[in-house]
């Protein structure tokens, strides 16, 4: 195999990481007891726009930072068992969440696989298949969460979180929204 | 309402971190056009652990670091259309996956929905109720993603994504454990 620049950078800048690294005795539970769920947005570091060392809290990300049965999954998880007690719903500022509907990125996979490109307002899918596997309707089938309205999309989640039947009503649950244009957290009430 | 010592952590390391922001230009499609999916363990920062910066890469955590289908979600969302085209899937050692059967923690949600103690062994729940929601056997319904052997975890998770019909067989997915102890990437093959 050829070690692609990605692989090959990722295991450098980790042997400079575990070259000085003096972490090795954090336990298991997060020490200041809360967790973030945010987007999988490349331009969002949790840790770092919310002030996060090693072992203070759980992160959970997903595209969009939505409240999915698999997020709550993790947030359960984090409290049952792991102790922490408030969590923070980070939706952010120029999500791609909001540039398609389910519709959209169905109809693309049905065509092909291939990355599409946007042309500003549109989807465009006109690619040939390099993979051996063609494009799919299984896309139709599947719920994306892709959302309009950003304020609405954080309050919907923060509601769903509180609401569900495995969490407890003692936790506190806050929204926020990240702008990507400037760094800063915007609380949702 | 009281603000909590962490909401007004989060806020204070916020400013400062909005104070000095310089990443206001990025655009939404991952420069490095790779993704991480990880699991949200709070001693895990793969911005730190893989060297990426703002604007990098998709990073993706959940309990586990698992192949849910909310996972595929968002990397099938990462690559068609945001153009990412290799993926790391790490889990990590001492992961709470390992401590628990779907079969427990269904038991525990059902006893109660407060935090359970862990005697190093077992789980125990003998927990008063301080919520309104009593325990739920809703949770016996959900898969949790519990998981017994690191190494076939990431390897099962792998294939799991490689042979999911909206992956195209191009993108490259690479198997890593991350050694909490030492910080170390391992790589599995």
């Amino acid at each position: 195999m050829t070690i692609s620049d990605n692989l090959n950078n990722v295991i450098n800048s980790n042997n400079s990481y575990a070259k000085d690294f003096t972490k090795g005795d954090l336990i298991i539970f997060p020490s200041k007891k809360f967790s973030i769920l945010t987007c999988m947005d490349a331009r969002l570091d949790p840790a770092q726009f919310a002030g996060l060392a090693e072992g203070d809290a759980h992160v959970i990300r997903n595209a969009g930072g939505r409240a999915t049965d698999d997020a709550i999954r993790s947030l359960v998880i984090s409290h049952k068992l792991l102790g922490t007690v408030e969590w923070f719903v980070i939706h952010h500022t120029n999500c791609g969440m909001e540039l398609f509907t389910d519709e959209i990125i169905g109809d693309l996979l049905e065509k092909d696989l291939e990355t599409s490109q946007f042309d500003g307002t549109n989807w465009i899918s006109d690619n040939k298949n390099i993979s051996n596997k063609k494009g799919s309707n299984s896309g139709k089938y599947i719920k994306w969460f892709a959302f309009k309205g950003l304020e609405k999309s954080v309050i919907d989640d923060v509601l769903k979180i509180k609401n569900h039947d495995l969490v407890p009503d003692h936790i506190k649950v806050y929204g926020f929204i990240y702008d990507v244009t400037s760094g800063k957290l915007i609380s949702v009430e």
